[in-house]
């Protein structure tokens, strides 16, 4: 984990908000869908090149990130995806899809639409994953 | 696995490969890219709750088919996605991106393009699967 660089992109289109385990946690900047990415700290661009370890670990944070979305957010449906084409530093989205969102039935990637969180309502998720995630998700100091 | 029945959408658009293990595998019948399809023969619709041991068993079954793909085809990166709003029963695709394929790099979901397979195309993916596969995976007769 020494030396890891969260890649540039996704550095300015998300927020950080801290680790789960030893993952990054990050909140794409768009409050028009809960969608949430994690980033093992790893030098691996495919998922199924990482050790097998890390993908059990992945495993078990994307089930606890699926949960955390389908309890604090009315949804319809879990998206979960490794794509990777454009920024290849692995990571792993975890969206919240609901049949009245901005590009319902379609996906997420590529769809048009945005609009910034503010600084509240980053805070507010943050506070919620510490309510249902305890002392796995370790939070970074917002704002 | 009694009484499973494949989804009609999923039953259309794809080719019915075979299994993989104890998952469906299909082909979704479009050569502009290779696309594959596990469907776990269960009634459940999140990959979150799946019991720890089926979600065990489709991590293997996703890391062999990222290893065929990118062993069978010249590839630049693996989608791997459960989404579902479409078709709720629950599927994962495994999908072969190459930087000069027809909708890089764009995600395959909702783009258009299509050209379907012939059947020796479909026969030689199979043959290429029993290869690669072993007895991991059990063909159906095609044609």
């Amino acid at each position: 984990m020494n030396g890891f660089i969260l890649d540039s992109r996704l550095a300015s289109d998300c927020h950080q908000l801290g680790r789960v385990d030893n993952s990054l946690l990050l909140l794409m900047d768009n409050s028009l869908v809960p969608w949430l990415i994690l980033v093992p700290m790893l030098d691996v661009t495919e998922f199924h090149e990482l050790e097998h370890d890390v993908q059990l670990q992945l495993l078990e944070q994307i089930n606890l990130l699926s949960a955390y979305l389908k309890h604090e957010f009315a949804l319809d449906k879990i998206n979960v995806a490794a794509i990777g084409n454009i920024v290849r530093q692995m990571h792993i989205h975890v969206v919240g899809r609901s049949e009245q969102d901005f590009c319902w039935p379609n996906v997420v990637w590529g769809a048009e639409g945005r609009k910034a969180y503010t600084e509240q309502e980053v805070g507010d998720i943050s506070s919620s994953l510490i309510n249902r995630l305890g002392d796995r998700f370790i939070p970074y100091p917002q704002g």
